[in-house]
C-alpha cells in the first residue's frame, strides 16, 4: 500500500475540525445509531500507545440506575468543588452547566488497564503515567471522529475516580481516566463555552515556546 | 460563521490519517521548515484543555550540549529497561531502535504548567491528573497535524523525567509529560514498528466495550 499524501483542501478542513471541536455539554436528545457509534470505537483503536499496549478500556454505561450513582457522584464533586469559589466566580461556575449528563443519549467511562501484559511493559518503566496517557490519547482519537460526523462529546471530570470506579463494577487493575457524554450538540460553537462565558479566554502562554 | 460539515471524502481521508499516524523513530536529517513548525504550534493550541487551562508548555531543544545530555539520559534509561527482558526478548529490545534522537531535527520537550492559573482550578479538583492529560491532548494533536503535513512524530518515553527536567532549566512548576522527535520519515508504514518486529501485536482486548 503506497503511503497516502494529504492535498491542502484535506489539511484547511482538519485545521477547522480542530477549531470546531468543542467539550459539548448541552445535547439533543436524539439517539446516535448503533452501528456509527460501532464505527468511532473501531476508530479508537488506531490511536498511538506506549509499547503499543492499547491499555484504553471503554465501559458504555446504560443503566439508569448506574447513571444516576454516577450523576451523584458529580453532583457531589461539584459541590465540594463550588465551594471554594466565591461571589462572582462562584455565581459563574454555578451557573455553568458543566454536564451534559442528563442529556447526553450515550455515556462512556474510559479506563486504563494497568494490569496488561500488553506491551510487556516497554517503555513505561521509569514514566508508567504513560499508561494513561494513551487511555487519553485514544479518547482524543474519539473526540474528533466523532465531530467529523457531527457530534459532540462532553469529558466530565468533576467526579470522584474512586467513587466512579466502584459504581461501575470494573476488573481490578482498571484505573478511571475520563466519563464521557456522547450525542448530537444542541448547538456548534466556534468559541469554547468556558470562553464565551467569561470564564477563561486563550492565552499567550500556552503558545509560547522555550528555546533550549 | 456557519457550523462546519465534513463529507463522506473528509471523513475517509481522516480515517486514513488516524490509520497512518505512526511513532516515527528513523527520519531523514532534511530540515522542517521554520514556518511550518510555527504552524504546526499554533494549532496545538485548539487541543481540548479542563477548564480551558490550555497547561501545555513546549520547548524546543536544539542546543547540542543540552540533546547530549538528553540523549544520555535515554541511554541510561534504556539500558535499565533492557536488564529487565531476558533471553529473545531482551535481543528484540536491544535492536529496536527506540528512539529517533539522533536523526530527528527537531526536539520538544513538552511540560504541563502546574502552577498554572488559567482555568481558575476548573475542573481538576477531584482528578488534578487532567491538567497533565490536556498537555497529552495537545501533544496527539501536533502528532496527527504533522502527518497531514507529511512529518513525522516519535514520543520518546524511555527517559527519566527529573533528569530531564533539570537538564532543560524549564520554570519551576513545570511537570515534564513528553519528549518528541519531529522530522520526515525514512519510510511511511501502515503497521507500527512494534508490531513489524514481532513485539506487540493489535489486540481484541482494547476493543471489548463492558456495558454496564
Amino acid at each position: 500500500m503506497n503511503q497516502p499524501e494529504f492535498d491542502q483542501a484535506f489539511a484547511r478542513d482538519f485545521e477547522t475540525l480542530l477549531a470546531w471541536r468543542r467539550d459539548v455539554r448541552h445535547f439533543r436528545p436524539d439517539p446516535v445509531a448503533a452501528e456509527l457509534v460501532e464505527h468511532l470505537l473501531d476508530l479508537t483503536t488506531l490511536a498511538p500507545s506506549v509499547g503499543n499496549a492499547q491499555p484504553w478500556r471503554f465501559v458504555s454505561v446504560d443503566d439508569p440506575a448506574r447513571r444516576a450513582a454516577i450523576i451523584a457522584n458529580f453532583e457531589a464533586a461539584n459541590a465540594a468543588a463550588l465551594s471554594n469559589y466565591e461571589g462572582e466566580k462562584a455565581q459563574l461556575y454555578a451557573q455553568l452547566k458543566l454536564a451534559g449528563l442528563r442529556q447526553a443519549p450515550r455515556h462512556f467511562a474510559v479506563f486504563c488497564d494497568e494490569a496488561t501484559d500488553q506491551g510487556a511493559g516497554l517503555g513505561r518503566m521509569t514514566m508508567p503515567e504513560t499508561l494513561r496517557y494513551s487511555a487519553v490519547l485514544a479518547i482524543h482519537t474519539l473526540w474528533l471522529a466523532a465531530r467529523v460526523q457531527g457530534l459532540g462529546l462532553g469529558w466530565v471530570s468533576i467526579i470522584d475516580p474512586a467513587a466512579a470506579t466502584a459504581s461501575l463494577d470494573v476488573p481490578s487493575g482498571w484505573r478511571f481516566v475520563a466519563y464521557l457524554c456522547l450525542g448530537y450538540p444542541e448547538a456548534d460553537h466556534l468559541e469554547p463555552e468556558l470562553q464565551r462565558r467569561g470564564w477563561q479566554a486563550r492565552e499567550a502562554r500556552c503558545r509560547e515556546v522555550l528555546q533550549r
